[in-house]
């Protein structure tokens, strides 16, 4: 497509990097951006640039951070004793959502798959044996995707820490809430019978 | 949302003004750029900071433009006794797309619209009568939606215009190519029979 402007067109070249994102949608966008105030244009074109040239990533659990700990990790009202073990930095932030868990946190960076030659070399999991070592961890919280890879990364962990000193524990796997029974698949329902919790009135530890 | 670094939050915060970006797909954009190659963000936030920064209007037809005047209204082996009259540059680029096209434009900016306060003068028909008269224009196509305003605008436009100098012709209306009939309404269906052009055989000005 040939634009009237070099400096459209170029707008529209980089803004189409951006994933799920056309050259139509990349258009659309740019010139809204030109005929908007252009202090949006460029609040834009400076948070970007500013992200990646100053954002670090944690050097204790590996979520991205402005500074060399993260603000959760440096938090002293959170729990030190335990660690949430994450794939990614987006299953974090699906976590701190919720409010409710009020430990640390461990970002893999990814799930072992020897199909895809990722080995656990490629993930921080060295990292973390050596935080559980230093620090006095008591809990491990897996809260992996529910796959093969993330049923192997747990494994693998597993076998690296020792059970007498650090509990390991698995979020629930079940059928979501709101969801219906009939068309959860087998593997969930499955599961779910298999680690069914008794019912308890009033329980309070439910939120 | 509470995120774990201030300049992811800062990216978010300003994708998020774009239009269609929630903060759900702010953050994934953010976080994906974040992942990748650092060049990419950096290009696609140089590239807005340029446009905003270095963008013109053409003089001639208001299109955007990187000189005085556009390439479009500066190549001179375009048709310089026709322009076709677009309500904006989104228009303009549809038309070009079809490389059918080979005279010079006219951006509006807009269409006449009372309800919404935008008279004659928020738009660019004065620059155009002012074209007309210094240039040997012949032909004004009005390539406007068809719509109430984009009616007032043609008829406005045409009683500033001398009709004994400039041909004045509308885009045709009617049924889309490839478009069912029945789910057309009825105004378009009407039109595209009081309208309707002789069936020539092998007419070559049909492309």
């Amino acid at each position: 497509m040939k634009y009237t402007s070099k400096l459209i067109e170029e707008a529209v070249e980089s803004l189409s990097l951006l994933p799920g994102i056309g050259r139509k949608s990349a258009l659309r966008l740019a010139l809204f951006l030109a005929q908007q105030d252009p202090q949006k244009a460029k609040q834009i074109g400076k948070s970007l640039i500013q992200m990646v040239d100053h954002l670090k990533q944690c050097k204790q659990c590996s979520a991205y951070s402005d500074d060399v700990i993260c603000e959760i990790c440096a938090n002293p009202t959170r729990d030190q004793t335990t660690i949430c073990v994450v794939e990614s930095i987006r299953d974090l932030l699906a976590i701190e959502e919720t409010m409710q868990y009020k430990g640390l946190y461990h970002v893999l960076g990814g799930l072992i798959s020897p199909l895809d030659g990722i080995g656990p070399e490629h993930l921080t999991i060295s990292g973390l044996v050596q935080r559980i070592k230093n620090n006095p961890i008591k809990e491990l919280i897996m809260a992996l995707r529910p796959c093969i890879e993330g049923d192997t990364t747990i494994y693998y962990v597993s076998k690296l820490v020792d059970p007498n000193d650090v509990k390991i524990s698995l979020i629930a796997r079940g059928v979501s809430f709101g969801a219906e029974l009939e068309f959860a698949d087998e593997m969930t329902i499955s599961r779910s019978i298999a680690t069914r919790s008794p019912y308890v009135l009033h329980d309070k530890s439910v939120v």
